[in-house]
């Protein structure tokens, strides 16, 4: 066992109906709110079902109401200049990771009131994040089971000018309040679903075969990946119905944010070149690693065959029979399985990646992943990137 | 799968030659600490350690060194002039569970600055804790892989007067940072091992069968009760050579803790019923389930009988042939079995308790811990506990 630490300063809600407690409990975080949400929230009617219960609690709300996916610098700069000119005291993000991404970026910056969100991230005159104000309090209210930002200290914004996506972490940014309320889930299309729903599988996965895991994100990671081999079929294929599905993705979502975010285990390689594909492309940010996957484990699995063995058990591959190094030498065949199963078997090229754009991809990584990058088992120079690159394409 | 919340506010720092962490974090605490302890903690030389490391961190030091098992009321509150008197700026709890449970209590008792400990307790004139103030920060560091003590928002004291043992919790009593380093646990004696594993066995069980068990703590409890299985029998046996199995008992001691903490599970009524024997005759806490244990078992197995079923198939019982029905009705035994094997079937007479003290016992669960006892997932009435004591005798 490592040595390790975590903390989790948020306030976790869980389960059908939990969206109610905002009655009770917003009040405690001011007088005015800036809610966060995309539009989709108002076409489903959960902007307005939030927005009561804000109101209910006595809490005055100011709405952005037009988060875009993979939220862009300058919105960012825009929203924050509105948090402050409305006099706001709190932000709660509606959403997806795009929303309270936003949510908690905006809380962030807002504190600061010292430049644009491109001053902190990597390069950025501030990136080094000293002396930071604490933020105001963020409450998240996750729609999607996906990304996990509900319980991570990350938010991340899509520069405009490099064209990559860059993280800002910081141990400030966890959530004050999470919300994880499986009825917003219900209505998700099948393909928000899957994207989301693997993006959770990666969260797990990779945490537990990074270089920083440790005895607490194991022990959640293997959950969250017995959660998603459980329900994430189910939930693409009936998620207007089945509420368990619902709820068990739900929960391996939020374990998975754990696992990545407080549990101070986080991504790895996958995670590090798929946010470069992210980039260039706008592609779903679960999709955006199934590429990867197979390549990443063909590299590493040799680095530690009990764990590669254990993901190759809950993939549910392999024999009671077989050694640890026949279990983890099967680990890219199980991986191939379930991005089968769950309809999620891609090249870069399904994505929209063209060979021109490995080489700014590769660049990217290094810019601003290269702290995830070499949380992998394995060493990966620029010559490596490429290679996974080329195998995924 | 029930709604469910929890928080996590501990920063936990986890394994061998984590107290050092102490130089780098302490100061951020203030200038002055109490650092509780017990006598044992100066005869092996841990009192001067983390003495020496709080001084390099720039923090004065006022030692309290004779924190009695089973801590007193009048000593608590002895304890909090203490702490005012000398203008100390956050405590520090280092021993078992009786000297984290001081730290605790003083922090808290001396920012509320009003009244004896009794006054907090069940029945006490501010038992509701309504409007208390933030205590002071806690720093735990325990030597024991019992009580949990460093991740609960609990305290237990000794009623001089009544003879029980009330518990005070309230959300603002964990602790702000723990430390769970195993080496302090190398010198342990095989007698405190085992009454300290056995109460990390009882939490993990307990708050698994529990009301307000939720799918969090069903995934923390069910590791702790495997580590406990693997290691416990180890670290009794050679504790003073088995590194690793003293790691996974203290691991498995933090994962019990935060099950009934933060994760919101809680203990049941063989917790309820042992706090009172120890009230009455000072036993060992960890030892006064054991009795317990085998006849709460015969009475709530058919509540939950695909937990108990998990249970029997955790302490190494069972056939997979077997239906739920069958090996939930074998939980009986498979825990007749785990005390054995663990050193740990004893009887209340073994540990000193009478049949007179059967009736003051059965008051004293009522009267402080009713609360613990409902959280059974079968309803107890005095005639109940009378019968469970009686065939516990």
């Amino acid at each position: 066992m490592n040595q390790f630490n975590f903390t989790m300063p948020t306030k976790f809600y869980v389960g059908f109906g939990q969206v109610n407690v905002l009655r009770e409990i917003a009040g405690e975080y001011g007088k005015k709110a800036l809610l966060c949400a995309d539009s989709t929230m108002g076409e489903l009617g959960f902007l307005e079902k939030v927005k009561n219960l804000l109101k209910e609690a006595g809490v005055e709300v100011e709405v952005i109401d037009d988060v875009q996916p993979n939220p862009k610098d300058v919105d960012i700069d825009r929203q924050v200049a509105y948090f402050l000119e409305k006099g706001c005291d709190f932000t709660v993000g509606l959403g997806g990771g795009s929303s309270m991404d936003t949510a908690k970026a905006v809380a962030f910056l807002a504190a600061q009131n010292d430049g644009s969100v491109r001053d902190y991230v990597a390069g950025g005159v501030k990136s080094a994040l000293e002396e930071v104000k604490q933020p105001y309090p963020v409450i998240c209210i996750t729609t999607t089971a996906g990304t996990g930002s509900e319980a991570t200290k990350w938010f991340v914004v899509t520069d405009t000018v490099n064209h990559d996506k860059p993280g800002v972490g910081h141990d400030l940014l966890m959530p004050s309040v999470s919300i994880v309320d499986p009825e917003f889930m219900m209505s998700l299309p099948a393909n928000v679903t899957r994207s989301c729903g693997i993006d959770v599988l990666f969260h797990a996965m990779e945490a537990y075969v990074a270089k920083c895991a440790n005895a607490f994100t194991d022990m959640a990671a293997l959950e969250a990946l017995r959660l998603v081999m459980k329900y994430l079929g189910r939930a693409i294929e009936n998620g207007k119905e089945d509420r368990e599905a619902r709820e068990g993705m739900a929960w391996a979502n939020t374990l998975g944010g754990i696992v990545i975010g407080e549990g101070n285990s986080g991504t790895v390689a996958i995670h590090a070149l798929g946010h470069s594909i992210g980039g260039q492309t706008n592609a779903p940010h679960g999709l955006t690693m199934c590429p990867l996957a197979v390549p990443y484990i063909e590299r590493t699995w040799r680095a530690d065959m009990e764990k590669y063995a254990n993901l190759t058990r809950v993939f549910g591959y392999g024999e009671d029979t077989m050694s640890t190094e026949e279990l983890a030498a099967l680990c890219p065949e199980a991986m191939r399985g379930v991005l089968k199963k769950f309809g999620c078997d891609l090249t870069m090229k399904d994505l929209g990646v063209t060979e021109e754009m490995i080489g700014p991809m590769t660049d990217s990584v290094f810019h601003t992943m290269g702290g995830v990058l070499n949380n992998s088992l394995v060493e990966f120079t620029r010559e490596d990137v490429i290679a996974l690159y080329k195998d995924a394409m």
